[in-house]
């Protein structure tokens, strides 16, 4: 299966992992447990030749041939670098790491949606100068294949609008003061007990996850961006279980949902809690599921549901991107001297 | 936005639609009011070169620069013939009209799947000799992207099972029962009369034509099929109203699911109603709705829900397919002399 054209050191990609959390070790242990799969697609064989730390005192089952290192400036010096995977959180430093990553000639994947919400246009002008590739299908529901559903969609089809369930701690509440009659504490304690949210869970229950996967959606079905500022964003700490109550005896369920819709020439998005009845395909979307719902011209209406995050959901979308960026028509992965910048 | 290197005929893209049915029309509909996407997408203009018809009396829109035509020869003659797209039924003579077509040096396109049920190995070895593309997304869940969500799946993903609610007419026929109170037949003259249904029903009624779509997906999905004879095929007609009133007493419903799993080495179908409770994906699919839900090791579990059927969402998954074949890495489409064989 490996093609042996030039030299040796094209019959291996390496890859850095920035940031071990449930991602990074997803995608670490993902690339071990599946190498015979991508060595049959790309030819090639992929390794993980770093990984980016931050807490040297924990304990992690990494193999002693992989650089573990708190520096990124050790792992830009690795003799051979082609893709960076990062998993890290907030803008910054996970920002200036790409950046640096695309001017030595690194193809990028990204799960980080808060920070590609903020400087995804940036990181893809800079690749598209440096002739490498952004991958950042993780960035949006997970391992449902959304952002490549709808490139594929758009080949032909007009977007009239998308609506997602998008952040899954959220839906994890509703579900669960729904379903089991709990006040939102009780139930957000559950979610952090879990694993499904962070002991501050203003990001997830205050609509900005949701806000920030809405704007990369927009970009990608309508090409631009709504004004942040006149977004509505809100998240679901105002429902109340007595609200809960009332609006299921009328037959209906409080959703959180992420609309994008374009009118003309305007790009209009609201994030927040919806009233939504039995014929809503998110209907029946409940726990940590997300789901993407797509109306467009040609096709009508198609919805994906699946796992919107976890360990091996999100690293399945980035060893998908993984793949394509491998597989994409750009020149093969090039070497670059590392130049002082 | 039109590249002109070469000759030029190679700014156009000439396309031959044999069968002028709902799927037919649709295709060419869609090339007419999306020339503008098409021609952006691809950098050629798309053009309908011909269209094989079959009865001369009936009226047809079609512009008169297009040659209509009965005799497939005809069109095979034509001075440039890049893509055929093959929207009639049966197994013959569309897979006839397919092998010349592709030693013609044209990439095909079908949404027809009896045939490629039959005949899809076959059709790929031809094509993959005669160096040219075979599209066939429009053969199973009309414009839901079954096929390409599979093989990107597939990227990486080790397939377990993959579940469909594969005919929107045997779904409409049972929602109906259900929803309405209706006997089957007066549910299958309902469908009838929507056009959802044939006025000979067997086909799909019976199962053939999930079981052909069954066998399509199990090939993507695990590379071979079960032997067709150890697939248990049952239609939904043995299906009472009262069975159904009962079913739903205990919160269960009817729908007629194919499902394709792998156990060791063994490919196992089967096509035929079952009783599912609103824990299953499929619950709520209703109407004329299709669905496909992938089960596989990474990513968990995948479900995709869309119009299965009708004009339009069966038209996109042809046009998706007609942009996939030209932008495929084969080489440029090439012109070939008409051999006589």
């Amino acid at each position: 299966m490996i093609k042996s054209k030039g030299a040796d050191t094209m019959t291996v990609i390496k890859v850095a992992i920035l940031g071990f959390g449930t991602v990074g070790e997803g995608v670490y242990r993902t690339i071990q447990s599946h190498a015979e799969e991508l060595t049959a697609v790309l030819g090639k064989k992929v390794e993980v030749s770093a990984v980016l730390i931050k807490n040297t005192q924990k304990a992690r089952n990494i193999s002693e041939d992989v650089l573990v290192t708190t520096e990124f400036a050790e792992i830009l010096r690795l003799p051979q670098l082609d893709i960076v995977v990062e998993a890290i959180v907030e803008r910054e430093p996970p920002f200036s790491f790409l950046k640096k990553a695309i001017e030595r000639g690194c193809h990028i994947i990204t799960a980080n949606k808060e920070m590609f919400a903020h400087h995804g246009e940036e990181l893809l002008e800079l690749a598209e100068e440096n002739n490498v590739s952004v991958g950042y299908e993780a960035t949006v529901a997970g391992g449902i294949p959304v952002i490549q559903t709808l490139r594929q969609l758009l080949n032909i089809n007009r977007i009239k609008q998308v609506q997602g369930i998008l952040n899954g701690t959220s839906n994890f509440i509703l579900t669960e003061m729904r379903e089991k009659k709990q006040s939102f504490e009780q139930a957000l304690q559950l979610a952090q007990e879990n694993g499904f949210a962070e002991a501050d869970p203003t990001n997830d229950v205050e609509g900005f996850d949701a806000f920030y996967k809405t704007m990369i959606l927009s970009r990608i079905a309508f090409g631009e961006e709504p004004n942040w500022h006149d977004v509505e964003r809100e998240g679901i700490t105002a429902i109340t279980s007595e609200m809960i109550e009332t609006a299921e005896k009328l037959g209906l369920k409080y959703k959180h949902i992420a609309t994008i819709s374009r009118t003309g020439d305007q790009i209009k998005a609201t994030v927040r809690p919806a009233l939504i009845g039995s014929e809503h395909p998110f209907y029946h979307v409940e726990g940590v599921q997300n789901a993407v719902s797509i109306q467009s011209d040609i096709v009508g209406e198609i919805t994906l549901q699946g796992p919107g995050a976890g360990m091996f959901p999100t690293a399945s979308a980035v060893i998908e991107d993984l793949v394509y960026v491998c597989k994409n028509n750009k020149p093969a992965l090039r070497l670059r001297a590392l130049t002082t910048n």
